[in-house]
């Protein structure tokens, strides 16, 4: 018999979710790093930042002026990377040209007027205003005719490209859907097929079996490393009813979705000790009036750190040429995400 | 009528090579940048550098000593990500929780001892020897029974995760038919089923007659901009004729390729006069044994940089959880590479 096992040798998984398959290097974390080192984001913030688009009161990078807001603030993007009047249209020439018209609506909202926090540094209550946004828009927004999938995310810290440090997420919507729901909607829906229940309820069933994974629990959503992982620390929060969308959430789940955000974004803060950077998203089901049984909703959390607060994974050469490595197990991760404190580094 | 137009409109394109969509907003990049600048690498390096463990003679991470070599050296990287001697083995339960052994070699390739230099700034001769390396290392490995895949790289400068600045690229050899190949092997077959000519033979020759996305040309080889390009300066190389891989190269190719590896840096780094970072790598047909008529040899070249020497493109929330999205066309990125000086601008 092999004596094959996952701590020790070099394997790859596979993702149910999107068919992808994923390298996993364990004994690599051992190696030496002379390479990039990055800057901490400066952690001493005022509340109020004159020069900040964002803060209250301040002029936009558009020329317009945010309103003195007192929680959250959604508004158009300045920059929106997809507009509602694009005119419709379609190029093809033979197989290998084919563009198509992309309309949509971009949108920035913050969090807080407080330009010096972060989510978790929030209290739960205010972070539920954030998930009524996210609820209001995606029906808003989804119920345009031109718009079928409605991407809320988070960039956060500037290692994740976000421009400016005041608390703030973003919404793409879109008419088209993107690729990353597309692949999972399409495994979700040969799932739902065969079995008739949502591949991630019975994902989510034997992770809490198996509890290896598992980082956080509350009533409506359980946080886990995906077995499928591919950065050093992701984790995914999902529903444990088959929610398939925001719209579907009651007062109940919002706020269980605000406390979950939070203690995810603790135990984060806590790893390094610092302000942990990620880009995250929700995934749920296209606006395009379908059913979607096999959609079930999560949110994933991809944060770049590795090492240190200071020393990222780099998904590069044989990563954007051949298939997504990573260096530590997701078990291992876990392990060690669970071990931390829950209380804030900052309030201890 | 629509007016639908590419220079103008949001929209996306379809990658025939992968079958996955990219979205272009060609108005976007007028945005202000507030966000991430990154550190230049010093441009200043001695041509060897005592505490390097690529330069010749200097003792390496692994303990091992290089030897005093001349042109090119390779060696197994000391921290390979797949090993020789990984026990066979599958680990499946269900649909859901899937994984597999996964046996390979890791190769280092110094490209000169010269500690200072970089590909552009190498002789066209001296580049040819590393193109000789990577020929018969994908014979070698390729002959391997348990090795199907052989991916070649190279990660330059800091902010794409290298870890020295020693000029040097890398062999990642495994059993699987990694991701990116695996997409491309399966739209390249059934292109080649359907006309029996190979997608990028065609793609290729439509490209020379359209002529606004080329930027160089010799003999054996073009290299352009291609259509579906998600980086802000991404290119490929593609070989007129239609090699498999480089097993089938011939010596006047090899020269050619040295030769085309060489201009488009010097156009790279000529972009923004800074030595330019990207990660590059070779697509060629797998070593399983199977006859491939369908592959096409091909390099792809990634750099972040986006509008300067200092701010990159972020491949982050929408990227990661939706569709790649660029904010310049491949059409203006390519007018702008053409119109660069063919001359080093250290040499000027
Ligand atoms: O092998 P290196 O140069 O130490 O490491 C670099 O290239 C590898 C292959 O693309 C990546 O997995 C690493 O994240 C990156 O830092
Ligand atoms: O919209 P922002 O914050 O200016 O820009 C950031 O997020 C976008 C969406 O993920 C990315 O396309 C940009 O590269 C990144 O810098």
């Amino acid at each position: 018999m092999s004596d094959f096992n996952l701590t020790d040798h070099p394997h790859r998984r596979y993702n149910a979710l999107t068919g992808e398959w994923a390298l996993v290097s364990p004994h690599r974390a051992k190696r030496p790093w002379q390479g990039q080192v990055e800057k901490i984001q400066e952690e001493k913030r005022p509340p109020y930042d004159p020069t900040c688009y964002l803060c209250a009161g301040n002029e936009r990078a558009g020329g317009e002026k945010n309103p003195d807001y007192q929680s959250t603030y959604v508004f158009r993007n300045d920059f929106s990377a997809l507009l509602e009047d694009t005119p419709e249209g379609l190029l093809e020439e033979g197989e290998l040209f084919r563009a198509e018209s992309e309309r949509g609506v971009c949108k920035v909202i913050c969090f807080s007027p407080r330009h010096d926090l972060t989510i978790p540094e929030m209290e739960v209550g205010e972070i539920a205003k954030v998930v009524d946004v996210w609820q209001s828009e995606y029906k808003e927004l989804g119920a345009k005719d031109f718009i079928n999938y409605v991407q809320i995310f988070e960039n956060k810290g500037s290692v994740m490209g976000c421009s400016n440090p005041h608390p703030h997420g973003q919404i793409w919507s879109s008419s088209s859907i993107p690729n990353e729901p597309a692949k999972e909607q399409m495994a979700q829906l040969q799932y739902y097929n065969n079995h008739r229940r949502t591949l991630l309820g019975d994902y989510l069933k034997s992770e809490l079996e198996k509890k290896e994974r598992i980082l956080i629990e509350n009533e409506h959503f359980v946080v886990l490393v995906p077995y499928w992982a591919i950065w050093p620390f992701e984790s995914m929060v999902i529903s444990r009813r088959a929610i398939q969308h925001l719209g579907q959430f009651t007062s109940e789940e919002k706020m269980a979705l605000a406390d979950i955000y939070k203690r995810l974004t603790v135990m984060y803060d806590n790893l390094f000790e610092v302000s942990f950077p990620y880009s995250a998203g929700i995934h749920q089901s296209p606006t395009d009036d379908e059913p979607h049984p096999e959609w079930h909703f999560h949110m994933h959390f991809y944060p770049p750190l590795l090492r240190s607060a200071t020393v990222k994974k780099f998904m590069v050469g044989y990563e954007m040429l051949a298939t997504p490595q990573r260096d530590i197990t997701a078990e291992t991760s876990a392990e060690r995400l669970r071990s931390l404190s829950t209380v804030h580094y900052k309030q201890r």
